[in-house]
């Protein structure tokens, strides 16, 4: 059994489909992540303490209108909405996960809202393209995926939408994402597998550390399968399939970053610590000089190791460096390697680079994948509200 | 009397002045701030030791070259430019700074410069406009300044040049600048006020971190005016002039930022500690929302408040802040102030825009200064090198 989709019109953007309703299967069971911002978003708020008291059984996103720094009228909205989903879906306030994306600082159109939840009908199920469409702010496409992974005879599934057009947070409250999988996993086991995969795909492209207001993932077992989880070896193929598929799924944002015309994948390799292998990523792939570099095919790869210098840290050796894009050595022993600008400048013009940064001084490594930064970011980011 | 400034055609631009030679009065005394990146370029490892030792006589920069990551073959160049130099300026090595700027990992045309340095004219002095002139490299306008100011019947001057066009390092190995004054400063002075006043102004213009290989800020008292400076009030009121030319020097930097079309000026105050007021403008500043916000003129100031919130810091309390923009009060107690989006979006139309964020828990503060993000800055870093 998977989850029922149903689309709705709030009222929030203009007779378009601006909501969705998700319902989660009989005995499912849900885990989220959230944002860190202080100034996480009412919806965001509540959802957290539901997800820790009640059973999930319908995740309701609204878009065009976060409902962050919105004060205690926000507040209000939020509650109004879960009452009245409560009475229509016949469940508790709290079995109710709440998702809104959309400009920040603007009280809902909550009448709208209301009055298009006492009469929607939640009986026309839609499918996973159109559940994701439903959740659109300035995405360029629909983001969703469904891919079967085999363990032994078992057919084990995941199902995911996201939506997110900006590679850099926030957006106008950027990300969200559900993601279900049709193998039986205890909560605790659901929480921790969550975390693993969204540090490697979701926390992974999201690299500037401006932490949107409503950033959130929620990853639900329907539990219609049962492996057996407990072995080891079952364990390290599921997390691997289930990474590979939150690491897909989460690309799909950086292809529709915001202007993007490149899609980059940053290795840091071999650093001291895994902290330092991330700073390095969430660094470089954050500096505007690389990826207007890129976007410009420009092989001014000084602009990578320069930004690396600036990080702070007695680990990085500036002789042991080694800098290779799309495999070509770059740098080396603290000097530039001779005659590789045409093959270098020739690369460029690819539609995916890869950056290997190898510090050559520890085992530990982090990989990001970013967009580039062209015209077309900054018109769709000086647009937006007005 | 005042330093000399030699322009020079070095070869490195073709056919263009691309090198700089400052001839200092003789007992002149002089500080230098230069960059914390690791890849600091060679001509910056050397003028660091010759500061500490040497008697500062001339400082020589060219541009067009940053002589960055260039390994030993670097260094060696660095060495021959100082040796042909000090042979033809009888003096020593170690009393002679050197700074190059430009693009970074590429060696420079060494016998050309050579050769230029050996044959030109070292008596041919020039004005603080042309010395600016020569050192600029994306720079739209050459960057100088001149002022005097009066403590009791003293008149005290100061004279500067800067160059520097991308807000954001490293730009090509960016932001150069010397200023002199003509007050007697003891060494230990004066780098202490060279630190203070580019605290206040060069470093609060450098902000997203990215620290170029190159930057470099000298300071030099010629020694021709006695002040009382060990009166605290004769000290308090120099240092007010002085932070004063800094920050208007700085300023053309920003007004010259790549692309930039606004001029911001962010305050962050009342914060529990000056590293959390700094930490918060550097967030801000960099943040590419808010600059392509400011660019679009667009008044959604709810990117400026999402921003902060990323920030992990127990002393941003969500309720107590307070933001103000041009002035007009934007967000309260947690919630948007109600009817100011037309007034708010006027004013964002004004060429100068002051933000003004109160975390209102302490009593530290932090002004920055910096650019928009524009089509143009886009346009500048993505076709630099090709």
């Amino acid at each position: 059994m998977n989850s029922k989709f149903v689309t709705l019109q709030l009222g929030i953007k203009k007779n378009k489909v601006d909501g969705l309703l998700i319902q989660l299967p009989l005995g499912s069971t849900s885990s989220m992540i959230t944002t860190k911002n202080k100034f996480a978003a009412s919806p965001v708020l509540v959802s957290r303490q539901n997800i820790k008291y009640g059973q999930i059984k319908h995740i309701f996103i609204n878009s065009g209108n976060a409902n962050a720094c919105t004060g205690n009228k926000g507040d209000k909205n939020t509650k109004k909405i879960l009452h009245t989903l409560s009475m229509r879906l016949s469940c508790r306030v709290d079995e109710i996960l709440i998702m809104s994306t959309g400009i920040i600082g603007r009280q809902l159109p909550i009448d709208k809202i209301l009055e298009s939840l006492q009469t929607s009908d939640f009986n026309k199920y839609t499918d996973l393209k159109n559940a994701a469409t439903a959740i659109m702010t300035t995405d360029k496409f629909p983001k969703y995926l469904s891919q079967t992974y085999k363990i032994g005879q078992k057919k084990i599934t995941f199902r995911g939408i996201c939506k997110g057009a900006g590679m850099i947070e926030p957006n106008m409250a950027t990300m969200l994402s559900f993601i279900e999988t049709n193998v039986e996993l205890p909560k605790v086991l659901l929480r921790r597998y969550l975390k693993y995969c969204s540090d490697l795909s979701f926390n992974s492209i999201s690299v500037d550390g401006d932490m949107s207001t409503n950033d959130t993932v929620v990853f639900t077992s329907t539990g219609s399968l049962n492996i057996n989880i407990n072995n080891k070896s079952v364990e390290k193929k599921f997390l691997s399939y289930a990474s590979d598929f939150f690491i897909k799924l989460a690309s799909y944002i950086v292809k529709d970053g915001e202007g993007a015309t490149k899609f980059i994948k940053m290795n840091v390799i071999n650093t001291k610590s895994l902290t330092l292998a991330q700073e390095v990523s969430r660094k470089l792939s954050n500096s505007l000089l690389v990826k207007t570099a890129i976007f410009g095919e420009d092989p001014n790869w000084g602009r990578i190791i320069a930004s690396l210098g600036s990080i702070d840290s007695h680990y990085i050796n500036t002789t042991r460096v080694k800098l290779k894009i799309n495999n070509i050595l770059c740098f080396k022993n603290g000097m530039p390697i001779d005659n590789i600008s045409r093959k270098l400048e020739k690369s460029m013009q690819k539609n995916t680079i890869e950056i290997t940064i190898d510090l050559n001084n520890g085992r530990y490594k982090q990989s990001v994948y970013f967009s580039d930064l062209s015209y077309d970011y900054v018109r769709i980011n000086s647009e937006y509200t007005t």
